[in-house]
């Protein structure tokens, strides 16, 4: 049994990484890391564990938490994880990331974005930016792995053959991305009260989103030339989904059929990503509650761009499914162990 | 394995069966049925089925289904498995049916209250009302089980140890239900439409739904006198969960540690039924997707009633998992299996 | 034109003042306090207001705005209206008091079920509770109204004209109640999250609940007998809209018609309540956004009950449209002044 | 008083069309057009309208009609408007069609994206498309007026004024938007049902969205060329509300400043349109019930485009608001004549 420490426990990603894990036959948690709910039990902050898992929280004592587990997940804010890593840290058990703290190579980058200071860029260069169906190899040799953002996971997968295969012109790059109000997280904040979020959509963070640099990084590497790109997140009212619709002009005339065969090559074989039927679209709801990424495009020949849509459930794969699924192949397990979820409808 | 058959695949309890069925390991579906979409892939009705379901659907044929099933699911309209069963049938193979047809055990009272002429009266004595936590013995040796609805599974398991243990006065018993609307099922209907369910609350079937004798007739068994009750079903703007408030004047002074000695004693070893902790009360949302029954009650001192609460999710412990659950107990299976399903929060 | 100050302009049901204000063409607000947001302009707090209200948030002088305004709104938290109001004001200004200070006449029912000290006793007796459809006429001429809760307006007017003609047995009194979450205010806490309200649903303050003295209180003038009820809410996924379901035995037998007939002889001149057609029952969405309240009742012969049923919109009958009903009778206007709206669906 | 027909009055646009009218003090409506409720009660379909509205539903007939209404208003689908009119009936009444069988010039535009052949082309030329803050002097003095598209009309107003001042590359153009599922029209469908767009979010009519030509055509007179662009709508789970993101590449620096001089330059005397304060976006919520227009723009020096947004209520000034405002400015009347109705929050 794999010994697994989540620090951020009580947060939506940090429940679902619970919930996930109880399903999973090869680990048991062995610490609920909760610093606003210190030693109350689990099962009274999400009354869904009730019967189910009995341990109290516990604070965020990443040292005596190394000991214990194999592995740990942190479910942190921004910087928290890099100011508690430490070389001893990670001689000791392995780290899956949730916050951004590791994803961004670039340290000025991260530091403009986040508008904090980087507590320990010497450990950068060792995490692996943790999308496993493009870094795979790497994730299984990490000691750490920057678990990818929620947008991010959704954006980059859905272009990434593309841009990969240079059909598109990275330059017109535009990702208009919707998320349920999970993304928000459980701070208690008027905005994201329901009555303020039921029945409204909105656009936020407008071209300054922290997740833009990530999904840029990522696409560069994909491309092999510097990418800038305008994306904008949008809330909606549900808990649940992400759904990003991505705009690119195509370099060439291409059909559906030769675009359709760049996505098969690429994800024919990934076990979490499914390329849909032509003319069907990703709906969020299709996805919930699974780690699946639903893509699928159109081409415009009115204006030779292509439209590019994906959905995942921004807690599933864009977080705590994907933790998972890291935590698998660095682990040597099968990598949809515990993750074969069937999404839930209606 | 066992072979399942599913007439009326493509409704909502259809498409839960198939979901928890893809979970569990001991079965394999050989037939989804639906006359709507016959020949169609079931994926395309069900896109979250796809890359997991191949199959299309198929007929009606439950004479070709009874040979090659182990066992036939009816998620079908009132009237339907009991126009079809047969001797024959039930020679072959067991039958789980979702609908009315087999749970009310008084014809008359079956045909009054459903406005339908019972085609096989004969079969109501063998059939089990497949309420497991209550008739588990009886359901382990049936060939045809009644599953039960979603309204009185719910409210039913609420007031049972406190009407059988002649706590409440059972003249008094009032049960108001709230479900979410895939209760309503997924017929194309003006008043289920999104902006007509949205935002919006009403009571129906007031005084006259048809769940109503199907809870009585089971209270009465349970505290050996006949019982009447009024039961106010309505409908809510969420999708999966059923909540159910019960008043009864007491009838005697009675603690709140003897109350709940008295549903542990009926409950504590039930894996699907949570007392939850005083003060606590169910949400539909800790138990959504799971098939976990949800309780508590409050005394009133001022009015010597109490109020019983339950919550369930309608399509699971309210359809498709009871039926799962009525399956496993008929084949021999650990009556949890397949159904060790965390609810999913938020 | 007269003059209105609101404190507690900020919260829901302040907010809701504003919106009716706008569209009441004989008043001016001339005060829009919110101790949260001094100085702060109140389009930036609602934004629905940017080009509407130029005005910035004051603070809660109370003594202040009674020299400016004809009439103060006081849309606070328990307690604040009592512990400000002062013979010197009152002989300033007239108070419509949102809050529940003035609502109970018994200080010792008051002070138990909110668990406060009532700072000014000595203006109970003189306070009259605004229920404009029983008490008009002490309203026109009163000083202080107590503007009545929103459960409370809902479940008194769907029982009144039977608790008065003595109909139903008053010891029988059951009301089970479902509220929008616009109810529980727009203070920052978790459990009014939209993640953790959307797609659920629960009882709260059961037997315990604020509005039950109210209720008792008016339903016990009605009938003319010391009343005590079970009184349960519950928190639905919408922002607006409250639904009370009452159920009572009925003292004798009574057709639909004659039942009909007495609603019709408290209501039919009533400009806001709309007794609906038979068997067509009050749903929320019919009333959202305006000042009707839609009552309907079913007789059961089976338990020789009563279901009586009741809608309104939480934050105009419920709280600031009623508020401005009262303030109409005081000043002189026509009772609907400002009033008329007309059902936004969906 | 204006005496007003019209014809789908039971579609959702229709029922706006009423509710706005009850507000209007200047009209009154003869003509309950429905011709799936023909003889029923108004206020059967539509109980918001319970002792408010009286009338019954009459069929079709626009002949009859063209004598007795000063203007008839068509709420019905594509092709039906086209299909009926006549010189005789024009030059009795005024129609406003809220249908598409007017809004585009080009016949052979209209047929290709509408798959229907147009009746009456005759007509196309003098109907004026009723943009009412671009096309107001023309809309005056019109016989016939096409009332824009709700997605339109929310797409146009946010990139008019930089398209008609040349700012920007009009090649570039993209508009995301998002609709409320009211845009989806009250028919009984299967996808429209609640638990089909609860809790999901998906692209539809991707790059042939019926809209597109009718943004394309408008943007292309304010900007004196051709305009060719990519629309994609999205569905949301809420009732009301319309958020169009647009993105384009600008043509050369701007400053934040310069832009919204530009904005203030064409919209700041229009009473419906609300150019937001610096960095606050368009939330649907804050238009939901009026005829607000509101907008913003944030300028990214990154990939040198603007992104524009703006929100309406798709009911409202995507339909029977704009085409209310199109009637007063017909008759002279002031043209917020029974629109100045505030957002309803929350």
């Amino acid at each position: 049994m794999i010994k697994v420490g989540i620090i951020g426990a009580t947060g939506y990603a940090g429940g679902e990484l619970v919930r996930l894990m109880m399903g999973h036959k090869d680990v048991e948690i062995v610490w609920y890391g909760s610093r606003s709910y210190i030693d109350k039990k689990y099962a009274d902050i999400y009354q869904n564990m009730f019967k189910i898992v009995d341990a109290k929280c516990l604070d965020d004592n990443m040292e005596e938490l190394a000991k214990q587990a194999d592995v740990i997940f942190t479910a942190t804010p921004q910087g928290f994880c890099a100011s508690m890593v430490t070389e001893e840290i990670l001689s000791q058990t392995k780290i899956i990331d949730l916050s951004a703290d590791f994803r961004i190579k670039d340290v000025e980058t991260y530091e403009k974005w986040y508008g904090i200071t980087h507590k320990s860029p010497q450990f950068i260069g060792e995490a692996v930016y943790g999308l496993c169906e493009i870094n795979r190899e790497d994730v299984k040799k990490a000691r750490l792995v920057a678990n990818p953002g929620c947008y991010t996971t959704c954006s980059i997968l859905t272009a990434y053959p593309l841009a990969k295969e240079g059909i598109i012109d990275m330059n017109t790059l535009i990702v208009d991305a919707k998320s349920g109000t999970s993304g928000a997280g459980r701070g208690a904040k008027v905005q994201n009260l329901f009555c303020e979020v039921n029945e409204n959509m909105k656009a936020y963070g407008v071209a300054t989103h922290r997740h833009t640099p990530e999904i840029e990084e990522q696409l560069g590497y994909a491309s092999g030339e510097q990418v800038v790109i305008n994306f904008t997140p949008h809330l909606v009212p549900m808990n649940r989904g992400i759904l990003a619709t991505e705009y690119a002009s195509l370099k060439k005339d291409v059909t559906y059929e030769e675009v359709k065969a760049i996505y098969d090559q690429y994800y024919k074989d990934e076990i979490f990503i499914r390329v849909l039927e032509k003319d069907v679209y990703p709906e969020t709801k299709w996805v919930e509650g699974s780690n699946y990424v639903d893509l699928n495009f159109k081409i415009d020949p009115r204006t030779k761009r292509i439209i590019m849509m994906g959905a995942i459930d921004n807690l599933v794969k864009g977080a705590a499914g994907q933790a998972v699924q890291n935590m698998n192949l660095m682990f040597g397990l099968p990598e949809s162990e515990g993750l074969e979820l069937v999404p839930m409808f209606p």
